[in-house]
């Protein structure tokens, strides 16, 4: 099942996609040498948009589920790469902490959990799960609805060590993103490792830093390989503490669009983009894709109604004191069984370990693909990102997701930047 | 295709595989911590035989060729293995001299190089052919029957690096097992890694070495998972430049046969095993099944005619005076395709990248098949490898190639420490 591109891709796209394909070994060395100096995230997935003139990461989520649709070919792939993280944290590991995100109880997140801990089990360790719920004080099965179950137990404290009553990790896999603060129980963990660092949690992170320093990094690959950065990056606007339910927020956002549009539309001119520009307005520590939504005039945001207001706000969880962020919106050509389609790649450690298609039928090619509806289409990822065929042309699904794979990468190396900026103290987490 | 077990897998056997099968995660944590205190060579392939009552590698190629004959499945868990190990050696490299095996020209081995080159070039490195001939002065294309043709160039010393005329290497990955001694050019190399070592071609390697290196390893993995090691080792007798072709020689390679045929029929016994055990007589410092010839009677030897003698003592280039080594014959139990079959398993750094059947139709069960006529069959190896189901039984392909994939890395890790005991000197490949 390869995905359609529904219109054509513009000739500087092409241009560009030609231009990594050929410079693939140089490209593969430049990103050696940039993980000599900065340490990947664990792992992330980064949702791609291909606009057919521009393609852009839109997410970089550093507490990933969804590893249920991965194809199990690409398994070995991230065995491989989960053994190279963990010798790198912790050599002689045999016990790992998987923290899930205490929100999601549904049946697709505990197959992802549970594909996730073959992966780690495999590695030579052994997988328990932990709660940091204070609420949760004794043992907890959660049934996955197929007969098996996942027993969650309370994380006990020892000193600088967290653990189980009965197991004592060396490092502690967060795949919660921490939306509603950090929990007090992993406060000051100090001989273990915390993976990924607590800051990478919603509580500290912004996306407005991880897309400045997607910009930095862009934009130093790109002068490398002499292209247009604009190919690959989205304009955006940090509006720091805005809230949409007063007016002045409404009028600061409201500004923020316009200039993200008035960007958008100088440079569709000059790029010889036929299409009207939209921005998305998100929450700046979002998760999940909760409030993003897309915005075609500022006069959407000025005009809205209180219930339309509420609904591009940020959700609950004290969310909302932490402001938007605006970004230019990248439209998706791809569609996969005639549904909107979006790349969305895996990463463990430095390496891309697998991807797939998320595609929904009921929204447009401007909107949030992550919502109730989408459902999920793997792709060899993994193979053509490591593996680009010169003999085909670059519309040849092979290379295009070797490209993916290049931006997607691109994305991990921004995150493993912003966490070293955004890094509160480098000894809390090894 | 999947292979076919001719006759029934020991109950014992069976009962080694169960248990290596429920004790992965212990298994995988066990090779990790051994990858901290040994360093696997570059690249290797071992080959495997399964009798049935024992499972155990019969030979450990350090400079594999076959690489066109893994499945395209496989080949990104080639490219991130090769990734980690370039990055150990060299982490900046940029360029890296692929010296082959100039006994070799056939379109088959051009297909394993180009193969190799591929997958080394994804991990951002420049990839040329050099030869250390010393009658090669100029540049030369060896056409690989597909239209398209190797340039192999000669390698050219400047103090203690080597390259060629306009390319200055990092590294230097032989595909030549240099049986014939270590090129003139090559001597003395400071300033570049020399993959694998020159101590690990035929020159100087010995098979005895590994096979005692493997028996070690072998032992001391027996005792942490608790197993009889007999189920993994064979036994072997090193002839210390034994000659065939005088009376002397032939009179210690029968006491060989004669101890090994009488270990193994005490063996057999004691196991339950109701076969006539062979030895297999093979140069010490041989490579690619020159040589081997199973005896089943120390008569055999004995009563050799001076035909049969030549037959069974190591080929050309001066081998002979390097002795023989008499092992225990295992006989395998797989046939793929109606032939006999053994599986090979391809190792980069410290992973299993893939592997196929080696298939025989006109051979037997106790022959050696790597001979004219003999074909490959590709098979998922590395997916297995890395994840077993313990939801299947042993017999199920995946579980098996898991086993396999487990004595394939003891010989690997024997490989290294044979390495290690026998190196010249350390400083020589950094």
């Amino acid at each position: 099942m390869l995905p359609d591109f529904a219109q054509a891709i513009s000739a500087p796209l092409q241009d560009f996609e030609r231009h990594l394909l050929e410079a693939s070994a140089r490209i593969e060395r430049w990103f050696r040498l940039e993980w000599q100096d900065h340490t990947p995230p664990f792992y992330a997935s980064i949702d791609l948009r291909n606009a057919g003139f521009k393609i852009a990461p839109v997410d970089t989520n550093l507490f990933p589920a969804g590893f249920e649709n991965l194809s199990e070919d690409t398994l070995p792939l991230a065995v491989q790469a989960a053994m190279a993280a963990i010798e790198k944290y912790c050599a002689d590991a045999r016990n790992l902490l998987l923290i899930p995100d205490p929100r999601r109880r549904d049946p697709r997140y505990l197959r992802s959990l549970r594909r996730l801990s073959t992966i780690l089990r495999q590695t030579g360790l052994r997988v328990r799960y932990g709660s940091v719920d204070p609420d949760v004080v004794a043992p907890l099965r959660i049934d996955a609805g197929d007969g098996e179950a996942l027993l969650v137990e309370p994380v006990v404290r020892r000193g600088f060590r967290v653990g189980l009553a009965d197991f004592d990790p060396c490092s502690i896999l967060l795949n919660d993103d921490l939306p509603s603060g950090l929990p007090a129980v992993l406060d000051n963990v100090h001989e273990q490792v915390l993976l990924p660092p607590l800051h990478a949690g919603w509580t500290l992170r912004r996306k407005s830093r991880h897309f400045a320093a997607y910009a930095d990094v862009a934009r130093r690959f790109a002068r490398q390989f002499d292209f247009d950065p604009w190919l690959i990056t989205t304009g955006f606007v940090e509006c720091d503490d805005a809230d949409l339910r007063d007016d002045d927020g409404v009028e600061r956002v409201a500004l923020a669009v316009e200039r993200i549009l008035r960007q958008a539309r100088a440079r569709y001119r000059e790029h010889g983009v036929d299409e009207r520009p939209f921005a998305v307005v998100k929450a700046n520590a979002g998760t999940c894709g909760i409030g993003v939504t897309p915005v075609r005039d500022a006069a959407q945001v000025r005009d809205a109604s209180p219930a339309e207001r509420e609904a591009m706000s940020p959700g609950a969880d004290g969310r909302a004191a932490r402001g938007l962020v605006v970004q230019e919106g990248v439209p998706t050509v791809e569609t996969v069984d005639g549904g909107v389609a979006e790349p969305v790649v895996y990463t463990i450690d430095r390496y891309v370990v697998g991807g797939f298609y998320r595609v929904h039928t009921q929204r447009g090619a401007d909107e949030n693909l992550n919502a109730p509806g989408m459902h999920f289409v793997p792709l060899p990822f993994a193979a053509s990102c490591h593996l680009p065929d010169r003999g085909e042309s670059v519309e040849h699904a092979v290379n295009r997701f070797y490209v993916y794979g290049v931006v997607a990468r691109l994305a991990l190396l921004a995150a493993a930047v912003e966490l070293e900026q955004t890094d509160p103290d480098p000894s809390l987490y090894g």
